[in-house]
This record gives structure tokens, sequence and C-alpha cells, in this order.
């Protein structure tokens, strides 16, 4: 315990979010309560809290999502802080060197806190590394390492149903071994002390001794890897991997790993289904499944907006004020 | 009468904007005597107004379009919301299904309204039908079918020169077969009791029966169509339509229907010049009558902003707010 | 001095910030000594100063410079204004005469500043001539011509350091011939009295006659141009002038002019290493000098910004109130 983590300062605050892999189950705990509060922000008239004032966020988004920058945008003015969107082809910054260049143009214009997301796992620590310390780094997804601010909102979304974590069983089916999504559920679930964590997919889309290396139980038939589950968390297909040797046809991925009503009966009655969206309807599930009364997805995207707001104030909050100036920033 | 406008709510008042038909004169006058209100607000040192301040307005843009965009952008700016800006290319949602997926996930991001421009027409009342009820959709043009905006920025602008509609003759100049410009225009011109609508075009770019079916006279000739009215109203020619069956080239075109000093002298020596713009100029009308004395086309512009402020807020007001509430909000 | 500066109304305030040249002393000083109190605002817990408030600031670039951009936008984001990025291909506007309709069009919708980089030479003095009287003009780049507010940030940078400008040797090195940020720095550095300024570069890389031209001294060998001197500046190399007849390989051009520590050597003990940015690294100076103690690049940056706050506020002012409001709206 005794390697400091780079995403906490002395006084372990969260400074950057970039894994939740290392964050203690309290941490975890703050950044869902803290969201839950602003989940009424949205309802009120005025949709807007003025804790971040005057904070300048950048959008560094070397991989194009115009739905997660989106979201960002969003939590972001919902803080009433200044957001600038930043196109940046991965083209133009080939070198490490130049990408350090423009990191630091942009800390010497102040900017307090930059939005990462990269084709390449680690980028995030990268940056966190060598930033300044008056910047914040959120990571919004990093190769198929980590996407931490999706894993939160999955567990946020799981808590306002299922209240106790420690009696749940989680199955997560899909890409389990390109997905950085699916790494960060795990470790948030891992964390939060489920029960049990399940995967499900065929053998060419998981780890080598994903068992051994997640603490998880492998499943690679749907309807097994389902039974008795709280919560089924569907992953995205990249269409791009269809046809390749690891996949078969979209008709047949759906055949044998689609979610369906019939497929998902032998789950607990009142479970939930998840998709961090969007959503290739007939792929990972049918549309009866994704509009359906078990279906959480919409309920992630709006609470994906409070999670992000938690995060960015929390890490603002840490960055610039002392201990105690942090406590009144973020409750006064 | 019993079939319910899908525009406005149980009260009548104004839910979404996607259309100048089937709405009533009373309706329409609300709208022009509240952008009256709004024209001073560019004349403020702080050109804003707190009316819609935390509410988030989304530019959806299938089809680009700066110019209408940045005049939303403004508009929506000027009442203190934020505005969110989507690049939305048409292939990536070729789909309906997917179309409605990422629109269900701008809702679940609490986004108030949407300013719709497709290439489709219908595709603004699409949205609206299957939008959830907290959401207003303005349209800003879909396809050949309806421009409501502009053709109340075009009403407004007629006004204040000439504020007895009973009494005007006005002629429509141009490709009315394709322009949704010209059909919000003469809903407008109609339904606020003009005295005679006529449009003027070669036989090519008018429709079938068009008198009868629009309720306007027709003319093949410019000099003899512009005689006596108050009003003429040149329409954009669609370069990529020139040189094709139904267009001469641009010269010729000029030389046909191209509006000049000349032709204009037929016209009441009162009467006022307009063009929703961009101008191809020497095509549609030579410079001298674009920046003439008789030509109001920049008023137009600016007139834009405080219409767009006008239906914005009177929809934002009543998706928000009760009877009651509705009223307080607008004028308080 | 009876021909009117284009840039400055008629009780001689700054109204337009188009090129350096013909500027006095005076007013220089006055745009030095209000960004020394914007400096502060980043430093603030809320980085914001209410003047601008409702104002509309346009970024009208027909040439494409993130960088730059960002650091407009965040000065007016500073200055509380509201901010549109117009993104204009220069094809669209390929005529003069639809450059001037954009432009009317934007002062239509009541924009209150045009932000304008364009790669034609006087780009911005033709707007400034033809825009209405309420609206300002910023040149952020005029083909080889000028670029004002880069000048002025880098006088700021120089001050800071050296405050006595009268006392100083300054050497510009790289191509001069097609660098507008020469001919701002030289125009500024003429205005502000320094002893001697140098210019040094391969011959190709240097106007005709520049020692007579610009008032300067011409050197064609680095170590013995920066000898003594206070301060260094180093240009941009555009890589795609390389390979051409006037430029040889990037390798060839780093060994004749690029900056060493050891070229350096010969330079003051307190000189300082300037550049505008981008740094192409190992092509106009090593990492060593980029990164070292001498280097200022990151303060230009973080200067910028206060700097072209003050340009823009003081436009603003001269814009809107009478010369008595003026100063209280700068002052108060």
């Amino acid at each position: 315990m005794n390697t400091p983590n780079p995403q906490l300062d002395a006084q372990g605050h969260l400074k950057h979010f970039l894994t939740i892999e290392g964050l203690s189950r309290e941490l975890l705990t703050e950044i869902l309560d803290r969201a839950e509060g602003f989940l009424g922000v949205a309802q009120q008239a005025v949709k807007k809290v003025p804790l971040c004032r005057g904070k300048v966020v950048a959008n560094l988004f070397f991989e194009n999502s115009t739905r997660t920058r989106t979201t960002f945008e969003l939590a972001a003015k919902r803080l009433s802080a200044d957001v600038l969107n930043l196109n940046i082809s991965t083209s133009a910054t080939a070198k490490g060197e130049t990408l350090l260049d423009t990191l630091h143009n942009l800390e010497a214009m102040h900017v307090d806190m930059f939005v990462v997301r990269h084709a390449t796992s680690g980028a995030a620590h990268f940056i966190a590394a060598h930033a300044d310390p008056h910047v914040s780094i959120i990571n919004a997804g990093d190769g198929r390492h980590s996407h931490p601010t999706q894993g939160m909102l999955d567990m946020f979304t799981i808590r306002r149903h299922k209240p106790d974590f420690a009696n749940l069983r989680v199955a997560i089916v899909g890409d389990i071994l390109h997905s950085r999504v699916a790494r960060s559920q795990i470790h948030a679930l891992t964390t939060l002390g489920v029960a049990e964590i399940r995967v499900i997919a065929p053998r060419t889309l998981l780890p080598n001794q994903v068992e051994e290396a997640f603490g998880v139980r492998a499943f690679h038939d749907l309807s097994e890897g389902v039974r008795d589950v709280d919560v089924v968390i569907m992953l995205r297909i990249q269409r791009e991997r269809m046809n390749s040797a690891l996949l078969p046809s979209e008709h047949e991925y759906f055949h044998l790993f689609g979610l369906t009503e019939k497929r998902l009966s032998g789950a607990r009655p009142d479970a939930i289904v998840m998709h961090p969206g969007p959503i290739n309807r007939g792929v990972e599930m049918d549309s009866q499944v994704a509009d359906g009364p078990r279906s959480v997805i919409l309920e992630q995207v709006t609470n994906g907006i409070a999670v992000r707001m938690a995060v960015m104030s929390m890490c603002i909050g840490t960055q610039n004020l002392n201990s105690q100036g942090r406590d009144e920033f973020l409750n006064g």
C-alpha cells in the first residue's frame, strides 16, 4: 500500500480519474453518493450549479466520439465550467513529444482539466504523469485499457436498482477481450464487493485465463450464463471485428450471443439489462429487450451526466483547494 | 378542426414549431408580437435575457448549414440557453431506428429542445411524434416541405414595413417547385390574410395546378408578375439544378427571371425586396437591387434572431410550465 | 500625421487591431499595461471578468489554426463574451463580393467583433474597410503581412523580463521573408525604441534590402548574430517550404540555423529565448534550449491570453461607448 496512486493527492483525494483499479471502496462510494446529489440538478428549472464557474475543461478527443464528448460537455456546463472542444487527429501528434507540447501549451493557457480519449492504452496515464500539478486528467477511454466514468455510471445505475452490492450476481456479455468498458466494470464490481461476476463470450473473445486473472466465472453459453443473475450487462460489438477470424457474421453472433426475452427468462425475475450504447439492434440484443421493462439503458445515459459531474467536481476541488477548503468547495 | 395539431398542447399553446400550416392567425400574430419585444435585446449593452437560462438546445443538423445554425445558436445564447452543436451525417443514421436511438439518448441527457434540419420532408414531424413530452422540436428546414422560422421572419419583416396585411399584394419569384421557403411563406401569407399572392417562375419550376392547390396567381413573366405588388420575395436558386432539364444556364435565368431596377419599376413605388440568402448575385438579382433602397435583405437576418428567440421561448414556456406559469415565464 | 489611421476612432482610441505599423508608443504601452492587469485573472478561482458580457465575438478562420483560435476563444470567454466559431473554407468565398455578403450577414446578427485569419495579405484591412461602424476587427494573421496580437504578446513577454526596451538588442532568426510574425515584431520593437534589431537567416529567406527597408541589421551566421543580444526570437519554419529552392533539408537547416546551447553561449548571460509555437524540435532549436532555463516559450502562451483580452476589451470599449463611458467601461 506504499506505492502512491497517481490518481490521488497526498491526502488521498481524487486528483485525476484514470482507472478504477486501485481505488478504495470508500472512494468509489463517495463518487456514487456525490452523483446522487447531482441527479436532481437535471430536474431543476435552471439545470446548473455554480461549482466550477470560471474553470476551463478541454475535451481532447484523439479518437472521435460525439456521444461521449457530448456527455462530458453537458456535465461541465451543468457545473458552469467553460468547455473547449479540440479536434486533434492522431496523425498531427504522431510523436509523443508533440503531444506533450500540445499539452503544455494548453496548460499555459490555464486550462484546468483535460478529458482525454485516445486509441492507445495508457495515454491518459502518460498525460497525467507529464501534466502540471494544477491540471486534472479524466480518462474518457484509452485503448483496451479503461473507461472509468462508464464503469462508475454503470455501478450507479446498478445501485439505484439493487442497493446492496454484496448479494449481487452480475453477468457481462460480449467482446471481453477488447473491451475497456468490461475491464472498468470488473474492477468496480470487485471493489464494491459483489457476490459473483460472470463473463459470457465465445472463447475467441475472452482473455487467456480470464477466471484467474480477473476473479470471474467464464461461460460460453448465454442462457446458462445469465441463470439467476441480477444484472446483465451487454457490451457493444465493434462491427469492424465482424467477419474476421475472431467473430462470425452478425447473424451468427446474434444466433449464439444475442439477448432475447427467452434467453433472459432464466435470470432473476427483477433482473435489469444494461448496455453502454450505441446498441446494434439485432446483434447484441433484439428490440424487445432493448425497449423492454428490464432495460435501464436510457437511465444509464441520464446517470452518466451526474456521475461525470461528480468526478469532475471532485478532481477540481482537489486540484485547486487545500483539504479543508476542498470540503467547503464540494459541500457549500 | 377536431384533429389535434401535433404542434400544440391541450391548451393550444405552441409546443413544437414544425410548419406554419394549420396554425391560427392569432398564434402567428403572437409570434410576431413577441419577436417585436426581442428586437430591442440586440440594442442593449448586454445582449441577453435570462428566459432560458440552464436550458439546453441541441442543433441537430443532418444537412449542413452554417448560416442557419448560427442564427439559432445566437438566438439560444441571447435567451441564455446552453447550445450543443451536433454534426450528424445522414449516413451514420441511415436507419430510422438509429435516428430514434440518437434522439432518445439526447432526451436522456435532458436536452430541452432540438433544432432539426434534414434533407427529408417530414423529418421534424417524425422526430416530434417520437420525442418525449418534455422536449420541443423546432423545424429548421425539412426537404421541400417547410422552413417555418424563415417564413415567420419574412412575415415579421413585411409587417414592420407594411403593417396591414389585408391590403398587400406579394409576389414570390423563383424555384417554387423545390422551395420549402415558398411553401412556408404561402401558408403564412394566406393565414395572415393578404389580398393577393403571386408566384412567378418558369413552368418547369412551378408545382402542377399551383393556382388551385395553393390559392395563388401564377405568372411566367417577371415584369408582368411584379406589377403593382407591395412585396417582392426572391427565392434562392440551387446552383446544382442549373443546366439540368429544369433550368437553363445562370445567364439565361438572369436574362428571364433576374430582378433589375428596370423590372422592379412596375411594382408599387414603396415596394420592398426580400431574399432568404445567401444571394447569387447576377442570378436571382443584380447588385443594384440587392444593395438598393428597396432591399430589406439584411433586416431579414436581424429579424431572424428575434423571431427565433420568440418561437424558442414560447415552446420552452409551454413545455416546462403549466398554463398559468407559462404566462408568468414569458412575461416576467 | 493627417492621414487617419483606419484602426483608430476620432479620439485616437483603438477600434480595430489590424497591424502594429502606425500605432504610437503610447498606445502600444496602453495595451501592455492593460494586459498586465488581466494576467491575474487566470490566477483567480473564477477566471472571468464581466467586461464583455453579452457581446458576441465571431472567429472567422479562413485559414485553419486550432491553436490561435483557442487562445482567442479563451480570451473572449474570460471577458464573459459569447463566442461563435465559424468554419469558412476559402473556396466557399472565392469572390470578394461573397465574403462581404457573409460579413454583412454576421453584422446584421449583431456580432460585435470579428477575429479574422486569412491566407491573403490585407484581408483584415479589407474587412475593416467594409464593416459597419458598430463592429471591430481583430487581425489574427493575414498572409505574410501582419499578426499583431502575436507581436504584442512577444513585447509583453520581453517587458516582463527586460523592463527597459531602450537598452535591448533583439535577434529574430529564421524565415523573415515569409513571416507575418517577424513583420509585426519589427514594427513593435521599433516603435518601443529598442537599441538594435537583428535578423538572422539564409539569404534566400530575407527580403531584398531588408536593412534599409526595416531598419535592422542582417546576419547570415547564427553564432555571430546572437552575440551579446538580450532576446533571441526563433521563427517557425513552414515544413512545406523545406526541400524547395529556398530551403535545404531540415537536417541541413538545423545544422546551420538551429539554436543550441553552444550557439546561444555568445548571447548575454540572461538572454531569453522565444518562439511563437508550435516548435519543430530539432529544426529551429533542440529540446535542450526549448525546455531550458532561458526559454520563455510557455510564458508567451500564457501572456497571449492576457494581451488578447486587453486588445479585445479596448476595441469593444471604443466601439460601443463614447469617450467618457469608454474609460469607465475599461476601468470600472
